[in-house]
């Protein structure tokens, strides 16, 4: 009887995980459970399919369980819930949604890749009907559902991440008028608040109020038990709401193997070595449940995001089909769009590098990644650095839509842990109507220098 | 009396290290003799104006020589030739080019930064009326006079680089018919054949007409001396021409640093040290006509390009105002538009790899830079490693108009010689309208991992 590999959860890292472990050893039976109606789905793409830019949800889903059957070679039970992991037995117990039926799925491998879930204020009325977060296909279309008919015109948004973010651009191209209530001093605290109020700008220069500093107190509902309105916190002020969006972070699900006596990390999420394995034998974590070390701190992290959930996922898929490979790491890169801004980080806030007691230099400048006579606007970025080591600890860019992904420079640059000597003559391309004699990353890297050497 | 510095050339190199002396150390007197009418000025540009995109010639211009004193407080001397070098008496003899004035110009640190000049093929007929190459303002100003009239209708390029690529555009913009001849069996030599070959289709699909394989004889000529048609070489074929471009090479401009003994390189080029100084004291060279450090071979080069000149022309600035700092090299860094496409190279080409003693692993993929359903057209991206110490070597992307900027990702690697292993883990920017969920550029490092084990 052939290998059995069992995949807890159908998305990105499992995905990967599953047909990578196939593709290397064609021999392994892999089954993934997924407790949800979809695998395979792009749900960073739902915002823009809210917004009109990409046509249909199923534009997002790149497999069926019939083409991922018929394609790779793989088994995907959908709205198959995992319920109990027994290690001794080597096997999981699962609970299929739509009969209620449990059964004993036998593996001699297992990975674990249940992903992480949004979190939800402790706030009075929060189960109101049109109150939304978004992890899965079914909340884009339930949301699609609730707008559906035409007299939403109100959206208030708690919570300005990256999700928050995205969902207030969607909304407003929807016509509704949005509000987005942050707790802290500045929205999108994966950035400086510096930084940060470039995009608070971009949001209210199109049309998007935001207050932060405020928090939702309690939601009140109509008749029907559909959400009215937000009180805030303090003043009691009343904010109009047809619907609420919530993104106040995510936190990994990690209860199965919690449960099954599978060791977690500081981080809350399950630890696991370079190979992806868990404290259990033949049982291997990856993707937003599963630690991630942090390439600048050294660390374990929590880093849910889907560009680190496929590189574990391939390591995982590799080395449960017996090849050995490692897991590098993360250097905490992420990119967002917010109108027509474009925003990334990479590395270390300059706060965050405070807060993780490095001796903080940063430099911040503006200036254009084209050629001046191509007119793009200058975009502002902002480097840090550790004066004591003199290695780069991170980069934040904000500026037109392809300034963003300049930030992979940076990512890159951390890989390989270079110092700011080393990033402030790296050879990149320039061509006038593509790129700047000098790249902005290399005159804020120079600028950072000169802070080090004025000291 | 304060120190005297002495910049011969007054472009790139020359201007950014006039420029940091001056700032590191104001008391310094710096003054840039420059032979041509302008000094600072983007000599990149001049496709880009020839063919519209830009306006007008002075856009390409930063400074002038009042605006150069007002702002920044150096003397720049145009139109003004150095003649010889003297450094037993720290001087230079300079010929006023208007008067033909000579005098002698004391130095107590002296900038050779007399860049390149465009090689001319031994072709009878090539001094004509009508042929030109593309190094000075003044270069571009002669062929908008010469197209001016209206008159002049087809074209034929020599030579199919960096600039007669961008002047088949500008030149198909302004309506001409434009051939390009090419003396190797493909078209820029900078990109494999296999990557120069989607290149050429985009030519032809824009109606350039390119001969490869092929090279001219001599050039005939008008009554008037001006040229009417290129005779190819074998056939004999005419092909009519009312102007001819030529882009076959360049040459490192290192007779005033000969004629004085300075040391040159086997490349070639002036010979220098990681500060900038050449083989005799007090003098400094930077830019074109200076050798280049290659970051993957580590061996000394010719890299006519700006972005080496500025970053060579810092750090001799530096070292001048007696502030220590190393130029560490460049990857080989070039970035191009063409038509609809751009593309770009880092490091070394397979073939250039092989050239150089490697043992090349390489691998090629389509991928798109943007989520698929952002329907980005897939780029091609082929990557080039060392099989024995896993190194990476290079890379090459051609695709829509900002994949070629992606090559930054790679060029950051080779700086840090990045193993094959580490580059397919970078942790790179994703958001759907910018990014990739897998970077073309990590598939393509992960296609290489695959061909390295299959071996």
């Amino acid at each position: 009887m052939s290998e059995q590999h069992l995949v807890i959860g159908g998305n990105a890292a499992g995905m990967t995980a599953g047909s990578r472990a196939k593709r290397l050893s064609p021999s392994i039976s892999v089954t993934l459970v997924e407790s949800s109606r979809h695998i395979s789905y792009s749900i960073c793409g739902l915002p823009y399919c809210l917004g009109g830019v990409v046509p249909r949800f199923e534009d997002l889903i790149y497999f069926t369980p019939e083409s991922l059957r018929n394609d790779r070679g793989l088994e995907a039970r959908i709205e198959t819930r995992a319920v109990e992991l027994l290690p001794s037995r080597r096997s999981v117990v699962v609970e299929d949604l739509r009969t209620g039926r449990r059964e004993h799925l036998r593996y001699d491998k297992l990975l674990i890749a249940t992903g992480y879930r949004p979190l939800s204020p402790r706030v009075e009325g929060i189960d109101a009907g049109g109150v939304f977060t978004a992890s899965r296909i079914e909340d884009g279309e339930a949301i699609s559902q609730w707008l559906a008919d035409g007299q939403r015109r109100r959206a208030v948004l708690i919570g300005g991440g990256f999700v928050g973010l995205e969902m207030a651009e969607a909304l407003r191209r929807r016509g509704l008028d949005v509000t987005l209530v942050e707790k802290s001093p500045a929205i999108f605290s994966a950035f400086d608040p510096d930084m940060a109020a470039i995009l608070e700008k971009e949001l209210a220069a199109n049309g998007v109020q935001v207050l932060t500093h405020r928090s939702a107190r309690r939601l009140l509902t109509r008749a029907d038990g559909s959400v009215e309105a937000v009180e805030l916190e303090g003043s009691g002020r009343l904010l109009s709401a047809d619907m609420v969006f919530v993104d106040v972070g995510v936190e990994p699900q990690v209860e199965l193997a919690a449960g099954a006596g599978i060791r977690l990390g500081q981080s809350g999420a399950i630890a696991v070595t370079e190979r992806m394995e868990t404290s259990i034998p033949s049982i291997y974590a990856a993707g937003n449940c599963a630690e991630t070390l942090h390439q600048v701190t050294g660390r374990p992290v929590v880093n849910p995001l889907g560009t680190v959930a496929v590189k574990q996922g391939r390591v995982a898929g590799e080395n449960m089909a017996g090849v050995v490979s490692h897991f590098r790491g993360a250097a905490g890169t992420m990119a967002v769009k917010v109108f027509g801004l474009s925003a990334a980080r990479t590395g270390l806030t300059a706060d965050e590098a405070r807060r993780e007691g490095f001796r903080v230099v940063e430099a911040k400048i503006q200036s254009r990644f084209q050629a001046q006579y191509f007119e793009g606007k200058p975009a502002t970025v902002k480097v840090v650095a550790d004066l004591d080591s003199r290695r780069v600890l991170g980069a934040q860019i904000i500026g037109n839509e392809m300034a963003a992904v300049r930030i992979d420079i940076v990512a890159t640059a951390l890989a390989s842990r270079l110092h700011v000597e080393e990033a402030c003559q790296l050879d990149l391309a320039y061509t006038p109507p593509l790129g700047a004699l000098w790249n902005p990353i290399l005159i804020a890297m120079n600028a950072l220098v000169r802070k080090m050497e004025g000291r």
